[in-house]
């Protein structure tokens, strides 16, 4: 144990100096040197042990495109950390005592404790819990296991399949039954997810020919994309999904960087915002008809629903009326009427004029 | 009654007599016509009333990029009728009735009858059966109620809002007791969605800034967002979304005619396959941290599970082992090692050697 002091020791720290615009760079950092603040009542000083580094950080360097507060400009880069406690004034802890907290990117962090959770250092590695047993790993677990659901005989891709989050996810896979195929960026990386981690296969992407890589690997299609990236990867993903496919999208990594948004949907308010986004086939619904036609036949009733039609006469006219729903011609059902309709006078319920 | 005799009558049919490159015109189809064929044993003749048009027959003239066979070239367009018996060698039809089919673009259809579902016209206007108690009307309920889940006081966006499913849809989410936005490309259009259908508000992305205008029409953001048409809107409103929002994907009418598709994720395979996308934060799943503590430590334990970890030495190497993220730097968790870990060399369990 240091002979520690008051005063005697600094506290480096590393500040945000500026807001990247587009990939971030050293000049982004500054490294800053102060005196400890004062170890009041109740307080509890440690020292950093570990500091975690992940993607998330640079939404905070931003003041746009994250689902969190971003770091304010010369203040200290937020971050999970493993310490060990220097001085306690609080009760609940001891000198020597070790701690996972979100201390940031700095040598010695002071709270009240209540932000701190003890970590017995013969239990596991203290550094486990900034990765398999913490943040990245319980994102692995409830991610694929809650939205991903998967099946034994399932396929999973795992995007960034060598990083933190993904090897932990594929594993998790592979312990559920499934075929587990990783993406990732080296041919070194993809040896680590096969024959390390245990993956079926592994595709690097910036070799091989994703869209035939993954066909090959996947000759059962994909139900399961843990997408760590999104971008151009899932947009080729996507092209080989199976019916009822489940994509958890936990990371946007292709696009943090990004000063200007790429073109297209972009997906990240998606995962700031916990939504979904399902696709909707009319077929999968039959089962739904009979509660449909009862509703639908009381709201039209009722008058709660107005139908509106419009009607173009004569069959040799359906490819000009067609060709206006695309260039928003058509107000309500568009129908041609291919012969009169003998009914149509006393047939009832009608629409409410407009 | 007409009086009908085979032969006597031509079938006129509209055929595909070419795939469009982009966006179809009038030359991409051919007027045809063709002697009626004979009526079997057991088939049904009949004439058809009312011929559906809708937007995902421009699928259909693509070989490429939907979720269903394509029309073969030269055959008859496929799509939803509304028919009347002309002439019966099967019980259960006689000449006169009306029924539902999928004749397709052709004044006479011909079948076994097990296609045709029975009208009765005194019940609603026998279009009907094509439009609101027909398949967009099913597609309204459906997508709405078991993919949108629409509770009291939420704000539903509809886009097409003035077409057969948006505007259906959206007058459910009013039954529903949801604030309700439609979007649409004219302002005759929007009138119609608000005065005629009763939407609470309409924006005509044609005209207005949509993305302020969706403000000030949905201040307390969206939650349920009814996506018709994709692209640039669907962009936009992701950017107002509340946290759980759910996204029906129905329709994706503003790439439909897209010869080369646009950058940037294509979700039209998320329709084909009917599956999510759904964002993760792991804050949300706070309350699964004993069960996958508990996990994840049998399998670290058996070696189900390896962890590995890139550890750089010294808080002021973070900077630039936090920009190598982007770069694909890192294998496994990346950390900083602040300040030495006494615990290191004991600690178990350990990664399996690489």
């Amino acid at each position: 144990m240091l002979d520690f002091k008051q005063g005697a020791v600094v506290n480096r720290r590393i500040l945000l100096r500026s807001r990247p615009d587009g990939e971030p760079s050293a000049a982004n950092f500054q490294l800053d040197k102060t005196p400890l603040p004062e170890v009041g009542e109740g307080d509890v000083l440690r020292r950093t042990l570990y500091l975690s580094l992940d993607p998330y950080m640079r939404g905070r360097m931003s003041d746009a495109h994250s689902y969190a507060a971003p770091v304010e400009i010369n203040q200290p880069m937020v971050g999970g950390t493993v310490s060990q406690i220097v001085q306690s004034r609080n009760p609940k802890f001891a000198v020597g005592d070790y701690v996972a907290g979100y201390d940031g990117w700095m040598e010695y962090g002071l709270s009240d404790g209540s932000d701190l959770r003890a970590l017995d250092p013969t239990d596991a590695p203290l550094s486990y819990a900034l990765g398999v047993l913490g943040m990245p790993g319980l994102t692995a677990y409830a991610a694929l296991l809650d939205i991903g659901k998967p099946k034994p005989g399932e396929t999973v891709v795992v995007s960034a399949a060598a990083g933190a989050v993904g090897s932990v996810a594929g594993q998790i896979a592979k312990i559920k039954g499934c075929h587990v195929v990783g993406i990732a960026g080296t041919d070194a990386k993809c040896r680590f997810v096969t024959q390390t981690l245990g993956f079926d296969s592994c595709i690097n992407y910036r070799e091989d020919n994703l869209a035939d890589a993954l066909q090959a690997a996947c000759p059962r299609g994909i139900d399961i994309y843990f997408d760590n990236v999104a971008g151009r990867i899932m947009e080729i993903v996507l092209g080989q999904i199976n019916v009822g496919a489940r994509i958890p999208l936990v990371g946007l990594i292709s696009q943090y960087n990004a000063s200007k948004l790429p073109p297209g949907p972009n997906l990240m308010p998606l995962l700031a915002k916990r939504a979904i986004i399902q696709g909707f086939l009319v077929g999968d619904y039959a089962a739904r008809k009979y509660a449909f036609l009862a509703d639908m036949w009381g709201w039209l009733q009722s008058g709660q629903v107005v139908s509106q039609e419009q009607i173009v006469d004569g069959l040799e006219n359906a490819p000009e009326a067609f060709l206006g729903l695309f260039t928003g011609q058509n107000l309500g059902k568009l129908l041609v009427r291919v012969s009169p309709d003998p009914t149509a006078a006393d047939s009832l319920p009608h629409a409410k004029a407009a």
